[in-house]
């Protein structure tokens, strides 16, 4: 899968993001450096949002949380600024989408927070870096996400089960796979579930509710991470009467690289 | 040192805290269970804590926070009021300790939300099972703690800089030492600085800030770690107008042990 900007600088992107230039997904763009998940909400809901985050870190591992009212980023991007950088975004009003934006800067407010939170695509990239199979990228498929039974810790007005992100592995890699997901905390860590579905209550492995469904051949077990789909589910649940999420596939590229995510 | 509560069970040990007959220490009480530093905040003051201890995880681990206004732990500890099951408690306005309290149950408002921090007690029990040398209980004193030129990240009213705690090693138990710690990001994780101590602005280790100063033999480096220490610190700087944290040394004895604090 050749993309344009695999190898190009994360800032270089991000401007011509900011330029309009780049409104596509992120997916394979500058290869190596980890690409964050964005919730945008008021500060009323931000303490219970970053406790909700503190209480369930597998799910929701935050790289950044800005200042209030600030929509530029200090730590994990330079000269980010959050409401311009994404190539696309859903802005919600009480948990009903009103449209998709490549820019949101005339909904920027001064009591809004933004959070960045890690992503599999940078523990995906160091498990093939290992050798460590990813069935839905052999596929060109987008990874299949499951609803589960495993409840969350609630926090405030925030509660639900947790999403989980499934890959196969050939039985003998999974030892090599829990290892190099456990030195990345920062992006869901080690899995939270391996082999039956039933037992966490996913019926179907072929049906999946978000994503593509995968191959999973003969001597390979499925393998469940915490995904970063469950924040912006749970967030959704709730109905906050407004909220900004980047759209589904289109994340922020960090100037963070993958590597440096290990503890 | 013996301790007669070495062995016993935590919760059997918070009842008699709680029933006022255990005031003192906790130090080396039931030996394998985490002890847990507390700091208690009004709800204004909260959200900018927590933003704190997430953008500064080394020297402020967070292992649970109490839903607001409910002194009762759900987590960490079970049948657990926070009010009465700590030995000793400091009450500050303003940033003056106006007391010392056994039990604050008479200070407890339907705004204040309770953190429980981890503590560097589990650290040094994993250190010791691994035969690491741990000098300041070898000398039976409190571990040397100095106020650093590192930076903490502000979050909204709190800044200021890092608190480490020092632990002189053979040179040939440093790197035991930080694979140990790596595996315990929940109680202050790998160390922040080895060797020189001006390099982080410790201009004499034989005056520690806090704590008592060891002895550093031939052939031994200094190793620091970030310290519990840090947010009382921080917290004290910004002169809250209400706060209620541990007396030093009279922790939350939790029911978690130190081993399930690894990853």
């Amino acid at each position: 899968m050749l993309n344009p900007y695999e190898n190009a600088a994360p800032l270089a992107v991000r401007q011509k993001i900011r330029a309009g230039e780049i409104t596509g997904q992120t997916s394979g763009m500058c290869l190596g450096y980890a690409q964050a998940n964005l919730a945008v909400l008021p500060k009323d809901l931000a303490y219970d949002f970053l406790l909700f985050t503190q209480r369930n870190p597998k799910p929701c591992p935050i790289l950044e949380v800005s200042d209030v009212g600030d929509p530029c980023l200090h730590k994990i991007a330079k000269d980010c600024n959050i409401a311009t950088d994404i190539p696309k975004y859903r802005v919600y009003e009480k948990g009903v989408m009103v449209g998709e934006y490549t820019d949101v800067t005339k909904f920027w407010r001064d009591d809004l927070v933004a959070f960045l939170i890690g992503c599999s695509f940078s523990f995906e990239a160091e498990l093939l870096e290992s050798g460590v199979t990813v069935r839905h990228i052999e596929e060109g498929k987008n990874v299949p996400m499951y609803l589960t039974n495993i409840p969350c810790e609630p926090a405030g007005v925030f509660s639900g089960n947790m999403v989980v992100s499934m890959r196969p592995l050939p039985n003998d890699q999974i030892v090599k796979a829990i290892n190099i997901t456990a030195s990345m905390p920062r992006v869901h860590g080690t899995p939270v579930h391996i082999g039956d579905p039933e037992a966490i209550g996913i019926h179907d492995l072929s049906h999946p509710d978000f994503g593509e469904a995968v191959t999973i051949r003969p001597g390979e077990t499925p393998v469940f991470w915490a995904c970063g789909v469950t924040p912006q589910s749970i967030v959704m649940n709730s109905k906050p009467d407004f909220c900004i999420t980047h759209a589904p596939g289109h994340m922020l590229i960090t100037d963070v690289k993958n590597a440096d995510l290990k503890f």
